[in-house]
């Protein structure tokens, strides 16, 4: 019997890995025999540069980068086990968890900590790029990012507009030539689960905007800022990202990295299934093991289990998931390749106590699911 | 296919009955076409009247009767649907829970009222008893019992000695002529999880006297009083109580139990299991569903879910328990005949919420199991 182990990270608890090594211990107990894949997923958010590295046994490198206010900050990305691909997470150089409350303002917030995350990984020699942009403080379409490797972005005097979304309006030229030209030779693929635009109505500034801090003029600043800039880069890089899908993720990162050479938007999820050849070891599976800290309607969105339930359904295999917490409105992922789900919970508790549990608990769950699948109906 | 749904109660929460319901509810929803047999059971303990009057489309009786303290309250029972079982729980009329914290005192608390609860049911004709005699607010030997049913005991100047555990200490003879004759032909089933004897320092007195107010003091005089009724009850009733396992129950109640007619002490679970006939619908099941309220280590000593596993495997069924939660030290049940068990709990909240949640979180636990039991290895 072959068991493949493919989780997410329980957030705040547990890494994917550890998730998957808890479930393997709880089916060891059932079936020691049992051939077992441990994959350590991710949906491209928090959580993705470890389980890719766990999944890869690659490494987690340090740099030091420019946090969202311009001050210098310790921040990281993931080298995979070959050593040719860098996972990022946006969040680590440019994340609103940077930002202290009362500072949030995407008016002068820089996504350029993020290019120099790129910048570093394309020292080590990497050939191709897995970029997470959830979490950001910034709405600068990226053009920090874009800044930090080269693009110069120049006002009508022909000098740096600077940081910030509100330093777009001034943009009056793009010049590529200085952009680091080993850019030409990697493939990005960018984790984006928002099919926004990057202006308007549920454009970057009107939808994410507010929740980074801009206040409602704010927001018509910022988007008339973007606007500007989508209409700049169109005469100057021949490329249209005004109405593209995406494009308004991440404060119009999405748009800011469609400048570059080889990027492609992608789902998160579909990124690490692929990363990891999930579909491989699922052909031969009896049962995939999935799970996630919590599943609720919204884990249909991109989440993890339901983008390994559909490769596993390509196969048609059997999927449990095995979760921290299941709310109410869970009963809509059957419909999308889950067949059963078992929330870890055993007693009433404290959080910190629950999330202290986590491990034993999910030993305890997936030992019992495997019990149940090896009996025998008589 | 046909499964059985043998759960207790739920306490503070469910019925025997409205657990098993919900978890027919949910099974029903993965297996609409299977056969289900709905047996709520019970352990002797609290629930155990309802969960039989519900087993037999019995009904509950009210009647009048002595508190352990002396005053009138409402109490009740359960008769059976065939009008010839009565289901009688001592704590209905004598236990802890009917006398305020401050008041508790073994010396003067009487069982009068369980007396008078078999005297309301003999009125009504049944053949047979069940009396659960568990969370009792006395300790005199079962005597208010005997002395509700007839039985004259008398000091040394031929006047009854009155009530609670102090007056037996007065005993001088105990007279059976009076006693209620209908007691000859009828049948009393005692549920009777414990085995320690009247007397002595693993007695009804050392051991469940201070959980009842007594102090060490108190217990002293106590086991003395209970000691002197023991020798007194061999010389005129011809039964040596003293040293019988399981006389030291209740107070004592077990060996006041055992100087009526036809008398018999058996585990709890058993006579649920028996008056029930588990096994004859055991049998011909693919699956048996059990559960309680609380899993824990102590679940094997006579709890519903192992006496429902110890019957199932008797015929090799699988075994599978839902409960409303589950103890770290649950892990022994496996080697008492449960095959998987699942606690309901989905997500953190308060008790009296979970509590609310109870149904729904059980119908969403049978249809995750039901599910899996539906999978098909691949």
């Amino acid at each position: 019997m072959k068991i493949v182990i493919a989780p997410d990270s329980f957030k705040e608890s547990l890494t994917a890995l550890e998730v998957a090594s808890a479930i393997e211990s709880g089916f060891k107990r059932v079936f020691p025999d049992a051939e077992y894949v441990k994959l350590p997923m991710a949906d491209g958010g928090e959580g993705t540069v470890q389980s890719l590295v766990d999944a890869t046994q690659g490494k987690m490198i340090e740099a030091e980068v420019t946090a969202p206010l311009g001050e210098k900050i310790k921040s990281f990305f993931g080298l995979s086990g070959d050593g040719k691909t860098a996972i990022i997470e946006m969040a680590a150089a440019s994340g609103l968890h940077l930002v202290p409350l009362e500072k949030r303002n995407p008016l002068i917030t820089t996504s350029y900590g993020t290019g120099e995350l790129i910048k570093h990984a394309l020292d080590l020699g990497v050939e191709r790029f897995i970029l997470g942009i959830g979490g950001s403080a910034t709405n600068d379409g990226g053009v920090g990012m874009l800044q930090a490797l080269g693009m110069q972005c120049l006002d009508s005097q022909g000098k740096p507009i600077g940081f910030g979304g509100e330093a777009l309006i001034h943009l009056a030229q793009i010049d590529t030539k200085a952009l680091d030209p080993r850019l030409q030779n990697v493939h990005i693929e960018v984790a984006c689960d928002v099919n926004n635009p990057l202006c308007g109505e549920r454009g970057a500034s009107a939808i994410f905007g507010p929740q980074k801090g801009a206040t409602p003029e704010m927001v018509q600043q910022l988007d008339r800022a973007l606007a500007h800039f989508a209409s700049v880069a169109k005469r100057d890089c021949g490329k249209d990202i005004a109405q593209q899908a995406g494009a308004g993720a991440a404060g119009g990162m999405g748009g800011g990295l469609l400048l570059l050479p080889k990027v492609e938007l992608k789902a998160g999820v579909q990124i690490v299934l692929e990363t990891l050849n999930l579909a491989h070891y699922v052909q031969e599976a009896n049962y995939v093991i999935t799970g996630e800290g919590r599943m609720d309607a919204q884990s249909i969105m991109g989440k993890t289990p339901i983008g390994v339930a559909r490769t596993a359904k390509q196969f048609n295999k059997p999927v449990i998931a095995i979760v921290g917490c299941l709310r109410e409105d869970y009963e809509v992922v059957f419909a999308h390749g889950i067949d059963a789900v078992f929330p870890i919970i055993r007693q009433l508790d404290s959080l910190p106590e629950i999330l202290k549990q986590g491990e034993q608990n999910l030993i305890s769950t997936a030992q019992n699911v495997a019990r149940v699948l090896a009996l025998k109906s008589v």
